[in-house]
């Protein structure tokens, strides 16, 4: 709890005069005022997160945590659970999607298993098993708070690892079969919006699947009654270990000046989750894609953020979020190659008072 | 006239065969059968433009027409008419929007004159000038029918360079002080749309610039009566030379089994005019961003094309086709790498009939 607390109490302002330096800058750049449109923003946050007016971003990883949830004894996913350690093992192997995304835009790849319910060896895998997979929420709580606080302290302690090891950028990943059920209950309880409009298919339910999913987050939030107010209970009783080291790996980053990249629908439970605990950490984050959960651009609202890759992906793993790694790089490379109007000697623009000139 | 009318007749349908095996692989990979979104189907259709069950998109390539238009007589742009050829520069000297974005997504850049009013000497400047900018359309047609076409034809012959080069993806990019004026015009006659729907701000014009724009383009549309019928008469009465250089680019493409990224509204509004001319040449184009431009969203839907970045941008030189190449190829590499089912032993999604078992 000391380290989750000094974390939220270190979380800095953005650095205005970095950002008014790096907006001075982009508009003297060849190009219409603000014509770069998000791209310009996001320049200006990164200037803001890191206090340079030309932030640099090359060393860029995505941190995936696994986990297990307990909820699916409901009949909540379409894939079996066995397939959270099955994929594990594909991430470590280099062969799912993400890998293939994360080669292509040079960031390294992270794979924590925080919860999974089989043991997994590998010696690329961290292995930060807070319990061998949530219980179902169904029954009672998913995890006990001390639980839940290890969980987002374990994410913490990947934010730090990774500046140590000089990450310049980073973004959020997970594996968790039930974890979109998990993230819907936390999304109705945090957002305040009824079950059935943040529930979806995830990895491809059937309506029948989809109904059995409602049902079980309504009698998860019923038994468990989380209080909006307190977002490390509602993590706790309906959450799931994966999401609270998202959680916790968001508020790390923040707190040391890093840049961090949220993917889909889970990763923005996950983010929901930190900015209710710490709402200075929004600064930090850097929206990517809109998924095909219908809970995902509610999540998103929640914390008036707005994604920019429309894919209608629902893969997860961290691969909207790596694929807008490239816009993230572009925005800065905008500030570090472009051409300025009196470099390259091009008229500005002509004066709009009255008459057109 | 023709080689237009050949290129129209040797645009081929899809290679449905390839179609199939591409989808049969994604469906093998380790995610949620579809789950990958648009970029399966980004995968599809560039399997069915190749006919190759893995197509390969490594060779990229925006080609830049440049050209002035004489309608900024009419004070419908923010910026004066010498801004095309001072920005013909630096795109050539690598200082532009474009140029950033083409160096970090590794895609060659080839810059045409179609029409600039000034004389630029340049090694790598392509010169096919068709005449030194339009003529104010305000005042007669913007061109003679034998103009558009030749500039129809220079664009199809940028196509034939390109697949004799080796390019294996293209990108549409262009340069026009007053081209947004000439793209709205033509969106508003071809897509059968009132003026004021589909005008904005282009590179920063005050409201009543906006007024002044909307202004001459219903003068011009009074004074030529372009017939929404006859694409060909619309493009010359009341389009640009990089417009038409842009439309041939993109029929050219099609004729020779090329995939042709879209860019902005400019772009799109000449994608339009090669839709309207041959109407299969659509199953070629892959749309991008959405632009800030008002006009940019009605021409897509006229096509049914739906973009997938959005980050309000306005710059156009194909800045937002750029940026989209990363999600193109991110498509192949996801057919190329990524593990199937079998491959990485990862179980398959859990029958759905009846209960869940």
């Amino acid at each position: 709890m000391k380290l989750l607390k000094e974390t939220i109490a270190a979380i800095p302002g953005l650095n205005e005069y970095a950002m008014q330096q790096t907006q001075l800058r982009l508009d003297g750049l060849t190009k219409p005022p603000g014509s770069l449109g998000k791209l310009e923003e996001i320049a200006v946050q990164l200037a803001g997160i890191t206090g340079q007016t030309f932030p640099t971003v090359d060393v860029a990883r995505v941190v995936l945590f696994a986990a297990d949830h307990g909820v699916v004894e409901e009949g909540v996913s379409a894939f079996p659970q066995d397939v959270t350690a099955a994929m594990v093992l594909n991430f470590l192997n280099g062969g799912a999607a993400v890998n293939v995304f994360a080669r292509q835009a040079k960031s390294q790849i992270q794979l924590v298993d925080i919860g999974v319910k089989e043991t997994i060896n590998h010696p690329e895998l961290i292995q930060k098993k807070v319990k061998a997979g949530t219980d179902n929420f169904c029954l009672g709580p998913a995890m006990t708070s001390e639980e839940a606080i290890q969980a987002l302290e374990t994410g913490i302690s990947m934010a730090h690892l990774a500046q140590n090891q000089g990450v310049q950028l980073l973004a959020t990943g997970e594996m968790g079969i039930g974890n979109t059920t998990a993230s819907s209950a936390l999304t109705s309880v945090l957002a305040q919006l009824p079950v059935e409009d943040v529930v979806g298919a995830g990895t491809g339910l059937d309506t029948q699947g989809v109904e059995r999913k409602i049902d079980a987050i309504k009698r998860g939030i019923v038994l468990n009654q989380p209080d909006r107010n307190d977002p490390l209970g509602t993590l706790a009783k309906v959450g799931g270990l994966e999401i609270a080291g998202l959680a916790g790996l968001i508020l790390g980053a923040a707190s040391l000046r890093l840049p961090i990249v949220i993917d889909g629908f889970i990763s923005s439970a996950a983010a929901l989750v930190a900015y209710k605990l710490a709402p200075a950490s929004k600064n930090f984050m850097l929206a990517s894609h809109a998924s095909a959960e219908p809970g995902h651009q509610q999540v998103l609202n929640a914390m008036d953020l707005e994604p920019m890759i429309w894919l209608n992906m629902r893969v997860g793993e961290g691969t909207g979020a790596v694929l807008m790694m490239h816009l993230v790089k572009a925005s800065i490379l905008v500030l570090k190659e472009m051409a300025t109007f009196s470099e390259a000697r091009v008229p500005g623009q002509l004066k709009m008072e009255g008459d057109h000139v």
